[in-house]
């Protein structure tokens, strides 16, 4: 299962309602379990000022992935690294980023002659894309990351995160038949060798099943055309994908002459990624990235850009469950991995 | 005049809080401008954040100026310069910084492929150290900055910043005795050149007087010499400079073995500010970048680190008027100046 934390989602500038892009993801093995090994999906400037608002430690960090290399998505690296330097992190952080990102770190790190305490681990997306990263989060716990090519004004990626969970099941109704007693039970679940109660051995695999639940979500970088992620999102729980415009808005900007301030930003409008994942059967849509003209409010019928206007478009081509992400909205994926 | 308003005042690490170092200085020649230009100084993350909760205006920022490079003092200068772009600032922006800093920014255009539509004059402190660097900010307003060498662990800079204005005042006793009608005093005020009113020529000099009034303020970068600054602070309305710790946690830092987090952070006490601003005659210190450990609160009782002790430490070899700064408090500076 995982649990998103959303600590910045508008495009470009900060509001003041939204920060530049960045995306806390919890991965949980264990319902009961107080603390959650995380991933932070972008890191845009402001980052660890969230961090510092929200429940999510930094000591709990694993690793940082970046989708692309526009400031509004990693400005807030070189900060967040250098505090959890100087709040004595001594584990590695596994950093996987484009290239250029090493770049960027190595001028930090000569003009501010930082010194890190801990390892990083630096893994550029263009020399493992579409390998799969396995992640080890300890205690047994894996994940798996596969990279794959969107298309942007500057290179941009996508994530595809599997968590694959293994669990023993006892087989109740046999525990029954056989008389083996209630407080056994335990001892049966974690054994993998022949036990010996009271009076007989049994073998602890006749009274369980293995089975194994996954849970799969795709995080986009920016991206103009959503089909790129066909493949990553086949069996998906979750697709996050920026919706920076409305389509109408986006046509305007377009087809507006270059010296009035028209440019093709590469971006999908809420339409383009509401007709994807209907096309795919994506059964949920979260967006996020939203352009700093609509105001976080939900009124469909008003004039100004708002909210209500990126859901009815959504609306108007998928019907799936949709989320559109706000500043530390928590959203949980694959709860049923972990009941 | 100045008017400072600190946007960030914490050392190294954001806090609940306070921001890591930013301040603006705002010059005002005329006591009744609704927008006055500004300088920033220092610009660390989540300083163009910390702006939209300000009354601060982007397009009335003409120069930024950093004491080093230290991540807390120039992290915010990429997301700042990239949104100024993205308002479609086309006016040009004065950057006075460390050679450093260009580095920084040649690699951020790089990685993040910015392209500014508004021009930088880059001007590099080393190349112009105790020079006169004169800043023009329009509508005959000009400042001198002198650039000064600080000693901390990173090469660091103070800026010595001279605002004069100059002013005729009437001389109202000739204007009566000559029976000047009431109706000429603005116009003999603004003019240059000999005037003729009803039956007579005058030459307007006769009935006013030239004055100059000079505003200085000395703005210190991280800095653990203070005496460093004797010559900028001459005459000075004002110091700012950082006083990281009380003497004796500063003492304990630096005795402390290094495998127990010793180390010599090159920073100054409230002490050490205290005693230099004493015997340097210095009529108002401001201390800023206050270390984390700092809570808020002004109680010096209590055991618990916090701003009373600070204060109480300064109180004991400084009698001039002491500020100690926090997050977005606004101090005037010179005000006889424009009145």
């Amino acid at each position: 299962m995982f649990k998103l934390t959303f600590l910045g989602t508008s495009s470009g500038v900060p509001t003041r309602e939204r920060n530049v892009s960045a995306l806390a993801l919890e991965c949980i093995a264990n319902a009961h379990a107080k603390r959650n090994t995380w991933l932070l999906i972008d890191c845009g400037e402001g980052t660890q000022h969230q961090l510092m608002k929200s429940h999510l430690s930094p000591n709990d960090l694993s690793a940082i992935l970046i989708t692309h290399t526009h400031g509004d998505h990693c400005y807030g690296l070189g900060g967040l690294l250098a505090s959890l330097g100087m709040n004595r992190r001594t584990k590695p952080l596994t950093l996987i980023a484009p290239k250029a990102i090493a770049k960027l770190l190595d001028t930090l790190t000569i003009v501010s002659e930082l010194q890190f305490n801990y390892p990083i681990d630096f893994i550029a997306i263009e020399d493992n894309l579409e390998r799969e990263l396995p992640l080890d989060l300890g205690d047994n716990h894996r994940i798996l990351i596969r990279l794959h090519t969107l298309s942007h004004r500057i290179a941009s990626f996508g994530f595809e995160i599997v968590q694959t969970l293994d669990k023993d099941k006892l087989l109740m109704g046999k525990l029954k038949t056989d008389n083996i007693a209630n407080k056994y039970w335990h001892e049966i679940l974690k054994a993998d060798t022949p036990l010996s109660l009271d009076d007989n051995t049994i073998n602890p695999r006749d009274y369980k099943i293995h089975t194994q639940s996954t849970t799969k979500i795709v995080i986009a970088g920016d991206n103009d055309t959503p089909s790129l992620l066909t493949q990553a999102v086949k069996d998906c729980h979750a697709l996050v994908h920026e919706a920076t415009y409305t389509d109408d808005v986006m046509q305007k900007i377009v087809s507006k002459p270059a010296d009035q301030g028209g440019f093709d930003p590469k971006h999908s409008s809420a339409k383009m990624v509401a007709q994807f994942a209907h096309a795919c059967h994506v059964p949920m849509l979260i967006l996020t990235h939203f352009s700093a003209r609509y105001a976080p409010f939900d009124d469909e019928t008003a004039k100004q850009p708002n909210m209500g206007h990126i859901r009815k478009e959504v609306e108007s081509y998928y019907d799936g469950k949709l989320v559109l992400a706000k500043d530390f909205l928590q959203v949980a994926v694959g709860l049923d991995a972990i009941t």
